[in-house]
C-alpha cells in the first residue's frame, strides 16, 4: 500500500510538471565536522518497493559520500513553486555502489545509470569536482556505455521516516506531518503551521 | 567595498525578479541530535553593513531557534529556477531576540518586523506551530501593531562565511568559490563543477 502522502507527492508532480525545476529538490547533510550541509540535486523518482525510497544520484567523488559515512540521516526540503507546496523528507540515505553486493539493489544502480541522458552520464568522466578548475578540453569526453555504469557512479536511496507537508495557499496555511511507526505503518497528525 | 560574489547574487535576483519565489531559499541546520534539518524560507534583504549578512525572520517558537543553541553554523541552498544558478552559502547564523541588548541588532528587528506585511506579521500570534492543529477561529486574528514587534518575532542573520557558485548553463558548468579570510578579504576560487 502506498503511504498517504504519495499520492499528495504525486499531485504536486503532475501540477508542476510544466517545470523542469520542479523535480529538483534541496538535500540536506550534516559533515564529519558537525555542520549542515546543503544542495540541489535531481529526484529520479521512486524505487520500485514498499519503502517509498526516493531515488538520487551522485559521485563517488563528491562530498555527500563522506557526509553520508559520519551521518545517513538527510533531510530533504521540497519547493513546489507552482502549487506552493513543501514537502520536507526526514529519513536514511544509503549509498548504492560498484562493490554493492545485493543483486536488487545493484541491478537499480545499473538501470538508473541506463536511464541517465548521455551529458549526465559523461559528468562522471569529467575532471574531480571541487578541485582547481581543469581546461575546458579535460570536459570535452566521449559518450560512456549506457550498459556499464562508472565506476564512481552511486546511486543514493532516501528511506522517508517523517514527512513534514506544508501547503501556503490557504487561509490559514494547511500543515500535516506523516510518521513511520515501528509497525511500518503512517501515522498522520495534522498540525498549525 | 562589496563581496565579489554580491554582484553575482544581484544580477540573479534582477533576472528572476518576475518568480516571486526566487527570494526564497533552503535553510539547513542541526538538531541537537545531530542530525539534517531543513526548509524554505523568505530572503528579507541583506542587513546594511560590512558582513554582508542576509536577513531572514523566525518565530522564538520554531524548532530552528533550539537548533541555532546547539549548532550555528547553518547552510542557504539557493537554487535560481530561471537562469539556473545555484549558490551555497555557509556561515554563521544569530538570533536576534526580543531582549537582545544590541541597539543597532535591535533596531534592525523592529525594521524588518515593521516592513513585513500585515499577514506576515498576523502569523506571530498564530497558535503554537507544529502543535495539534488548532480550529481555524483561532487563526483569525487581529493586525498587530508594526510599531510594536510580537515577543516570538526573531530576526536571523547570517554571516557568509563560503560561497559555492554553480552556473548549470554552459558547457562545461562553471564552478566557483568564494572564502572568507581572516583578513576579510575574499579568496576567488574556480573549481571544477
Amino acid at each position: 500500500m502506498l503511504a498517504p502522502w504519495r499520492s499528495l507527492l504525486s499531485r504536486n508532480l503532475h501540477h508542476n510538471r510544466s517545470k523542469p525545476h520542479s523535480r529538483y529538490f534541496q538535500l540536506a547533510t550534516v559533515t564529519p565536522e558537525g555542520y549542515p550541509a546543503n544542495r540541489t540535486v535531481v529526484f529520479r523518482g521512486f524505487f520500485d518497493d514498499q519503502q517509498n525510497r526516493l531515488k538520487i544520484i551522485t559521485d563517488a567523488r563528491s562530498a555527500k559520500i563522506q557526509e553520508l559515512e559520519h551521518q545517513s540521516q538527510a533531510e530533504i526540503c521540497w519547493y513546489f513553486t507552482e502549487t506552493r507546496e513543501q514537502f520536507r523528507i526526514m529519513g536514511n540515505l544509503q549509498v548504492v555502489t560498484c562493490t554493492e553486493q545485493d543483486p536488487t539493489l545493484q541491478k537499480a544502480r545499473q538501470s538508473t545509470w541506463y536511464d541517465l541522458s548521455d551529458a549526465a552520464r559523461s559528468q562522471f568522466a569529467w575532471p574531480d569536482p571541487a578541485k582547481p578548475a581543469a581546461s575546458k578540453s579535460a570536459f570535452e569526453v566521449k559518450s560512456l556505455d549506457a550498459n556499464s555504469p562508472a565506476q564512481n557512479f552511486c546511486l543514493l536511496l532516501l528511506t522517508p521516516q517523517k514527512i513534514d507537508h506544508l501547503q501556503l495557499r490557504g487561509d490559514p496555511q494547511q500543515r500535516c506531518l506523516y510518521t513511520l511507526q515501528d509497525d511500518q505503518t503512517w501515522l498522520t497528525q495534522p498540525v498549525n503551521p
